[in-house]
């Protein structure tokens, strides 16, 4: 005790509360970490009671994990500075939109521990001078620490329930990878690394926007054909785009589970692909933010605004014909275009 | 009128009748065919009355694709020889067992026109000496003509209902590519094509084999992350077995409609994960062709067949133990395991 590696989670939402229990199984197996992980928790009144009081009594996340028991070693902490205190292994899990205010306050904590290492689990890429920015670079630029990437086939209710599920995680030194994987891995949840932080920040990013795509194929009552279709050339569309901004990456991610299986699970069973498609069962016309308020209790999509952030990107350096899917897909959600156009935009030419 | 090359397909049953209604309605918009389709239909009875007759009278085949209306071109013919006088184009589309009896008969009919092409829908490997042939070089071993593939997220109803679907042609020569292209691509059906004959049908084999594994998951009640993550070990495991018995495959594959979206489509949808559903959900102790009865109407499943025989190729090249979920889901279907010890081979070791 004492001795092994403190955790703080950075978030407490829907997969914040379960990647925190994960972690807080893997800290009482392993003397390499200390028992207690904290989670950073922005406090809000639930029932008239503090969350984060909630949370470190009953040992369950009643607003953004209900029904699931917490492993009592997890402390919900309110106040960031003290979260940052001691902490060797940072875990951010919070709205991509969230990362760099979070991050500054950390760093202007004053507390950052000399030595930290952080690891992203964030769905999503952020937009600066209208280019692409990886998560992990936000966080690596704002506090100095080294930053992994996590990403995954991973429904987070169903890793909860302990339902076998796999994923990836992507590094820059093999030393790093080993003391992260150690952190994940459960007999229920399977990690492997690739030398990829990159690849598999794109590819968890712009899932959710062929997850928006792949929703309005069910909005529209369509088959399992053409969603495939879909969610093949949403697929080589990412291929694209992490090709073009990131020369790095490395090709093999999409027979990760940060590739191809997070874009299958996300387009069977995520939040962006429900959403989506009651957006297009009520042809467009019902506004996302009452949709959001009735499937996701008050949480906010990743692919709506991952979908605009995307085509701000492309517009911005003239490439969109060469993404009609994600170019569509802005389209329906954002201009008012019928959803039955998406499929309009799926042709191939004769050669 | 006449001058057109003329198309005849081998095959009557569900695919082979959805792609008879597409290729009909090609050889009617392109001067480059005969407006007549054949089909070669194995004659049997469906009340009292002979299946040719009925798809010939009624325009439906209301055994294998009932309540689909068939273009008025298609002509049933139950006579192989005939099929074979003058036939410019062969469409082969029968089970993979099948295929080297009837290309046998077909040669001997003494039929066969000098310059014929043929292209394969089977999904399926033959297993000659216990090593894996593709269906494709049978065809072109057996009659002499060259052979193409066509494979893709491919329910057959939901192509006939005309939902948007792609397929992915894998050619040897750019020329056959462009003809077969022309007989396929329909604005419902989009023909993408590859120069890679091979990779196209070892992923339309082997991912039944998969989809058996998928179908395990749905029966045991797992979620969408368990299913991804078994539908992505067994997409590495069709690469790895292309990769080694067939070299010259095209990487390329996994992002075409004949690679990954053939395998979600086949996995989300298909008939072999419905029966293994069944299969998994009766404790593995309702018995296949009971199944088959009940679920297909009394056709064979491609996915049971499969498995079998690539269980047999790499037992006897000694190689099942990199082939871990081919290997189990062998030994669920075929020797008793419990369905639930699936999940337990699917594990990654720490690095």
């Amino acid at each position: 005790m004492g001795l092994g590696k403190k955790v703080t989670v950075i978030g407490c939402g829907n997969w914040g509360s379960a990647a925190s229990k994960v972690i807080a199984e893997n800290t009482k197996k392993y003397d390499l970490f200390d028992d207690t992980v904290r989670m950073w928790v922005l406090e809000e009144k639930v029932d008239g009671v503090n969350l984060s009081e909630l949370i470190n009594t009953h040992h369950e996340n009643k607003k953004y994990l209900p029904g699931i028991k917490l492993p009592e070693n997890i402390l919900a902490v309110p106040d960031l500075a003290e979260c940052v205190k001691d902490t060797d292994l940072f875990v951010f899990v919070i709205p991509h939109q969230f990362v760099k205010g979070t991050a500054e306050k950390m760093k202007n904590s004053g507390q950052l521990k000399s030595g930290a290492l952080a690891i992203s689990l964030v769905k999503g890429i952020m937009i600066v001078d209208k280019k692409p920015v990886l998560v992990s670079d936000l966080v690596e630029s704002e506090l100095g620490v080294p930053c992994s990437a996590l990403s995954g086939a991973n429904v987070a209710n169903c890793i909860a329930r302990e339902e076998f599920s796999e994923a990836t995680i992507g590094y820059t030194t093999k030393e790093h990878a080993r003391l992260w994987q150690r952190l994940f891995d459960r007999p229920y949840f399977k990690i492997s690394c690739l030398d990829d932080v990159a690849g598999i920040q794109v590819y968890g990013a712009l899932k959710n926007v062929v997850a928006l795509a792949a929703g309005f194929c069910d909005g529209l009552g369509l088959g399992s054909n053409t969603k495939a279709a879909v969610m093949r050339i949403g697929l080589n569309e990412i291929h694209t785009f992490a090709r073009n901004f990131f020369p790095g990456t490395n090709e093999k991610v999409v027979f990760e589970s940060a590739g191809l299986a997070d874009l299958i699970t996300t387009c069977i069973g995520g939040r962006n692909v429900r959403c989506a498609a009651e957006f297009a069962a009520k042809e467009g016309k019902r506004p996302w933010n009452e949709i959001e308020l009735e499937f996701l209790n008050g949480q906010k999509l990743q692919g709506t605004t991952t979908c605009v952030e995307t085509y701000e990107v492309l517009k911005e350096c003239r490439r969109l014909a060469e993404f009609p899917l994600f170019h569509v897909t802005y389209k329906v959600a954002f201009e008012g275009l019928n959803p039955k156009e998406l499929i309009a935009s799926l042709s191939v030419k004769l050669i």
